[in-house]
């Protein structure tokens, strides 16, 4: 991975784009029902697989990461039906408030805001609901910075065996960057979204389905059209997508995808580690004290309490006004307290070696608006 | 309008970008919860303002035409609620798909293919259905070249007074090429699509929202978060979206509302007034057969039947492979009996004489695969 231009939109997504697939992405429009078209979806779809590491389905929707979300809830679900939504911060959160919009009966397993989700509590919280459908459970926590163990997870809801209920997986801010064998680790759905890990624009999700999925989404009567997966998939088969697809971002996806492979997987994840790692040690040599703690510390995302005196809108401001470093703020109960900066998709050494410096001198100068 | 390089995508969406929408759309990402966000948003909804002609909300989603629709009807009705979808194609059926699958009482008012609703068998099914809580409608249907003449069927709607049901209008492939003044014409929700009249990439919905449509909004009962209007207005009054949105499209949008402005929005319309009938004309002139009565042939998109002896498949891609000018086929009952052509966004007299002349040496030529 070389990096070619100033980049410093160090936020979880969107991501920086690479140079080539900002040029991909700026190429004129086809046919949407044409052999192009056809080509196009098919790269995109063999690109993905890998990174899935599914022989399932994998579907595209035009939408961000919460419509991909949303069409994991729409086709799983019906009124009343009874889910457990593992939380372990702000999109745990959502996935609740999306079951609850749907009607289901959500049972709450959240846990507390820095820390990951035991996968034993959820393993006892299945047994105390032998009637949940299905258990909703976030890969990487953007809002935290906290990675779940989300095969140990797999593990409990499989060892349930035939009566297991479904395992849907937000691995928006992960997948392609963090491994996730979606089939080898026992998840039904798992969703990613264009403008993390993939280096794209937002406006695309990528959503695997498993066979166990499918059984769902013939039985779920939650209503969807445009989110419908077997709808998509019928017409995927065909070569093409059921609605108008946004052709420039699955050509800037192709483009990333290719870079993804030309690097090699196991060099994107292990680039993604050591970026995460070199994040983390940085910031605590530093002095900050970080809202993970190491075990399941995220590579991807590192929240890092604000340095005494700062507020965040002083500590946001100077590093981007001093430094053109965009960092992102923290969400709901962290909000004011925390500050959050990504290592996700475009990212090299030399971008890590920037924020820390940026850091170490804002903490040399202090606040400056007591 | 200039034309600066071969275009010859004639589907009637995705339309071609102009090289400036294309320099626009590969723009660097940005904070979407930042500064430079918040003027993106801005500037797009106030270029969007001038053409929906509302002093009502103006809401934009990631996702396509079909989304959109989605959206319009999530948000007006409750399971069980009547209304009446009226349809001269393919894009009306939709209306009505998607209104059966979120459970209303669906009244279908359909007219031949080829053929206009007729606002006064509109106004005597309302009579006739005082319970109709919603009508839809589509302003140009792209199946069969035909535009509806809303403004008399917002009179027909509005002339039940209080008890008028809400009108709720799909302007996917009308709105900025053919005029429609929302609020003048008693229209309650207008939709439309960034690949259209907006020579911008697919990905992107936008919703006028009048008063009547956020009193329905607020007591429709069916499940949504990703489309929902209140979530998404409550978080553009304070100048973002409330999900991550397609950005690289905003751009793209900004720069074309920036042309058409620079154009000047009656020349816009009159621009694709005179594409329309020179299209048609000339393919009279050539013999061909049109599906739309000249009284309500639409401005953006022309159906005409196939020349005697050519089967679609040869007409496309013989007009593919000699001529570089990608038709569309025909759907639904018009399949492989028509072609269309569309005169939609950047379009010039050159894309219009191109494609006659074609025709010409196609007809001329005569059909091969016998």
């Amino acid at each position: 991975m070389e990096r070619s231009e100033e980049i410093n939109l160090r936020i979880p997504g969107p991501t920086p784009l690479p140079p080539l697939v900002r040029q991909a992405t700026s190429q004129q429009m086809i046919n949407h029902r044409g052999l192009e078209f056809q080509s196009l979806l098919r790269e995109v779809t063999n690109g993905l697989r890998p990174v899935f590491q599914t022989t399932g389905d994998i579907l595209l929707f035009s939408a961000s990461g919460t419509g991909g979300m949303e069409a994991c809830v729409a086709n799983t679900v019906s009124p009343g039906d009874k889910v457990i939504v593992v939380s372990i911060g702000a999109f745990g959160d959502r996935f609740a408030q999306i079951a609850e919009v749907y009607r289901c009966q959500v049972v709450r397993l959240s846990f507390p805001w820095g820390q990951a989700a035991d996968p034993e509590a959820i393993l006892r919280e299945l047994r105390s609901h032998p009637d949940c459908r299905v258990v909703f459970v976030t890969h990487n926590e953007t809002s935290t910075g906290i990675t779940n163990d989300l095969q140990a997870i797999g593990t409990a809801v499989r060892s349930l065996g035939e009566k297991a209920p479904l395992l849907v997986v937000d691995a928006i801010s992960s997948l392609g960057a963090i491994e996730l064998p979606m089939d080898e680790w026992g998840c039904d759905l798992v969703l990613t979204a264009s403008q993390k890990a993939w280096m794209s624009p937002p406006g695309l999700a990528m959503i695997g389905v498993g066979p166990r999925a499918w059984a769902y989404a013939a039985r779920a009567t939650s209503p969807r059209l445009y989110f419908d997966f077997a709808t998509t998939q019928r017409i995927a088969q065909e070569g093409y997508t059921p609605f108008t697809p946004a052709v420039s971002i699955l050509y800037g996806l192709r483009a990333a995808l290719k870079m993804m492979a030309q690097e090699g997987l196991p060099n994107v994840y292990a680039r993604h580690h050591h970026l995460g790692r070199k994040m983390r040690q940085g910031l605590c040599g530093l002095g900050f004290k970080l809202v993970a703690n190491d075990a399941h510390a995220s590579d991807t995302v590192t929240a890092a309490y604000l340095p005494a005196g700062y507020s965040s809108s002083e500590w946001l401001e100077r590093m981007s006004r001093d430094h053109g470093i965009i960092l992102g703020d923290g969400q709901g109960s962290l909000k004011g307290k925390i500050f959050r900066v990504a290592h996700l998709g475009y990212v090299t050494d030399e971008d890590i070696d920037h924020v820390l410096a940026a850091a170490e001198a804002l903490l040399r100068e202090g606040p400056k608006n007591r």
